[in-house]
């Protein structure tokens, strides 16, 4: 649970040291405290040609109350901020005095139809990527390439990948990088994901690439009303496997936006299960979710009411080599992780209980997407969750709820805790973020996900890695 | 270019210290040769529920002429095998002299609906791996999830991808795991892409999913003939920057397949493009593809007898932090990996000199995939090379020509033997074959995509990177 490392080499003799023989020096990270603003600072802009989503930037930058600066390649920032009557200035490249004093770099290349008109991303970044402070947020926007009509438009865009994850690898100190795709006509439904990317947040969650999609229906469709202070006041939270771990970060998190959390863990966990709840003002209930009668249990304990948000995050490892597997150690991983939570899902659908409007996330893993040595049944189990999330995300579109999965990386936990410490501390370092993740980070990503503003993104996998190496 | 630890170990010197010291022991691959027999030994076959592709099975292993088992989840095959006239018998678990005996494992799992139902996958592979020989040959077949119908049909066959993964990462020695999804009407369509990856021709490919789709007319469609022992006879192709390395390995499979190769690299490589296509009695073109005359040269040179294979090979790199990265460095890599392309496409298409029928093969790279410390522009090129074949396909799948990359890993180049000791060394290793790639292994796997069996691939990008950790 405690890396001793990036304790060691960020206090003051640590850092000597660690200068003096050339270790390796992690950033310590900058996480989201209530008691702290959540944004704050200089925002840099630029833009490739034609640049269609800066009307959305600028909204965002003054519901967040930042200050921006235009970079030249950005030249229509300044009148469009002015009309939105927001302070704005010009970044200058040569002020050597501007080094770590920008916050984020915010670029818009969602114009760009070519892949000879991709260079103002390199002008940009070349210009101001040394002026972005510690823990610093890169947020590359552009078009789904897979709605783009030209396969050139596509190319470009998709582009746009390879250049966002390299930018994540390079800039190293806390920052991360990552890629929204808006979709024509979803310009305003982007904001609380560009928030999240924007927020301490997201401070383990980097090499991303996140799409907006338009509404389903009309124009006419009524964006949901909320708080962003509280943003899921008023709604119901189920969790699974909630009494400790990332699943206990999960239920406070979403508890301290606002929601009233049902969390679920099994009969032998009830102690500690009871204990969270209880200092969250919310609601434990014990059994097992792999049992037949659970999806029943479930549906009973909250049919009344009903439910907005379902967050599978109960989960088991019994990791063997295939030949050393047994059957049993098999079946119950692929039933607790995935068959379980297509059980519980299918009797909150069946029976209206999960509102319109509502949000499954499930919790897939960098194994279910790379796969790994002893967890053939855990891979399928995640590689399942992640089908899940791919194949009922259109069927649950017309009532307005979507469903994502978060894929964590190395996050320090219990369980990692266990792992020897080689092999520790190669899962910690061998990623852009050079150290684990918190189950906070999870929990924080999630969060985002059940969020009332995000509405345009579903059937997406998002890992909370800190842009883990590893990968397929 | 020369793995000198591989070569050490495998000594008999060098394997003894190795295992007293506990030191990993990269496998010698066994790679294809034409003066040895390409099939052979013992395959196991394993089934879930309703499998489908049996039949096609049957096909192949009477074309290849292997001798088959079938383990206990196969009931059928040995009726099915029977009627197809072929020598089968039973593959028996409790026989520990089968150990190393098997040269491949085939597990159908197309007819996996439901979750609930993957664990004959666990059972057939339980079973079966300890008796698969070195460098020996892992099949999963199943459905391409996003054409199933349900939901839960569609996360079971999801799910395949994460176990297929971890298979790969255990199985060692050597051994290749991949799953090739067939989509339903496709069923004749996979014997080029089966014999591939039974083949020693795949020895470097691993951990990678295959789509086969059925085909875009009527079933009247008229399959190509072909020689399968020389496929490309008659067949023209060019490859750019074929003088050496990757592309004039590249030239070579494609001749020695029937091929007439126009091998293009630029003036300055002249003598020995020139020098490589003599010996491959095939034509040598020195002209810059970046030129802005290049795509009218391409065009004028073939026009006359026209062209059925492109192959995109040139590239460059120019590695730089961003900060430190010149705009002509972001140019030059950008303009020759990914926009000369797009202008040479054009032009063969454009003027109907790339046949119908034909095949356009892209060369992209994990950095494309997964982006890396210093090469933004690099990996921004590569992953535009992904985007084309994406946004491409679709457009090109009436007049029959399919358009494919490889993403190489770590290849033993002159270029990777630049790179210093202990990153060369860490680059090496990071993959489930503990070792770097050959030319040839980037080269069989673009000649199996330039194959007129392989008409049902298209739109795809395959690693050729032993199942290397590193991706996204």
């Amino acid at each position: 649970m405690n890396d001793s490392y990036l304790n060691f080499v960020n206090s003051p003799f640590g850092a000597r040291l660690a200068r003096s023989v050339g270790l390796p020096k992690p950033e310590v990270l900058r996480r989201y405290r209530a008691d702290q603003p959540e944004f704050g600072g200089l925002v840099a802009l630029g833009a490739g040609r034609e640049p269609h989503l800066l009307d959305a930037l600028a909204n965002l930058v003054a519901s967040i109350g930042v200050t921006s600066v235009a970079h030249e390649s950005a030249g229509l920032w300044v009148p469009l901020a002015n009309r939105h009557g927001l302070m704005t200035g010009r970044f200058e490249a040569a002020d050597s005095g501007s080094q770590g004093k920008l916050a984020a770099l915010l670029f818009d290349a969602s114009g760009i139809e070519d892949s000879t008109q991709l260079e103002p991303l390199h002008g940009f970044f070349h210009d101001t990527l040394r002026s972005l402070g510690k823990c610093g947020r890169i947020i590359v926007l552009g078009r789904p390439p897979e709605t783009c009509t030209k396969p050139r438009q596509w190319t470009a865009q998709r582009a746009l990948e390879g250049f966002t994850r390299s930018l994540g690898k390079e800039a190293r100190r806390g920052i991360t990088a990552n890629l929204v795709y808006v979709e024509q006509g979803a310009e305003n439904r982007a904001e609380a994901t560009l928030r999240f990317f924007l927020s301490p947040r997201s401070a383990y969650v980097s090499g991303q690439v996140v799409r907006i999609a338009a509404g389903a229906g009309a124009d006419g469709e009524t964006a949901p009303t909320f708080d962003w202070r509280q943003p899921l006041a008023g709604r119901r939270a189920v969790v699974t496997g909630a009494a400790r771990g990332i699943g206990a970060s999960i239920a406070s998190v979403l508890a301290a936006e606002g929601a009233h959390v049902i969390g679920i863990d099994i009969p032998t966990a009830r102690d500690a299960l009871d204990a969270t709840m209880r200092h969250l003002n919310c609601t434990a209930l014990a059994f097992d979710i792999a049992a037949p009668e659970a999806p029943a249990q479930i549906a009973a304990a909250l049919d009344e009411q009903g439910v907005d948000i379902v967050v599978h995050n109960a989960g088991i490892t019994k990791d063997k080599t295939i030949a050393k597997m047994t059957e049993a150690a098999w079946q119950s991983v692929i039933d607790i992780n995935l068959s379980a939570q297509e059980r519980i899902d299918d009797a909150l659908l069946g029976a209206g209980i999960l509102r319109d409007g509502g949000r499954i996330i499930g919790v897939s893993s960098i194994s279910g997407i790379a796969g790994n040595l002893g967890q053939t049944n855990y891979a399928a189990s995640k590689a399942g969750v992640i089908g899940r999330v791919q194949s009922m995300a259109p069927h649950l579109r017309a009532r307005g709820i979507t469903i994502n999965a978060v894929a964590p990386g190395f996050i320090e936990t219990q369980m990692t805790a266990k792992i020897p410490l080689t092999i520790r501390e190669a899962g910690r370092r061998m990623n852009s973020m050079s150290q684990g993740g918190q189950p906070v980070d999870v929990a924080q990503t999630i969060a985002w996900l059940a969020h009332p503003g995000s509405a345009g993104v579903s059937g997406q996998v998002v890992r909370v890695c800190g842009q883990s190496l590893i990968g397929a």
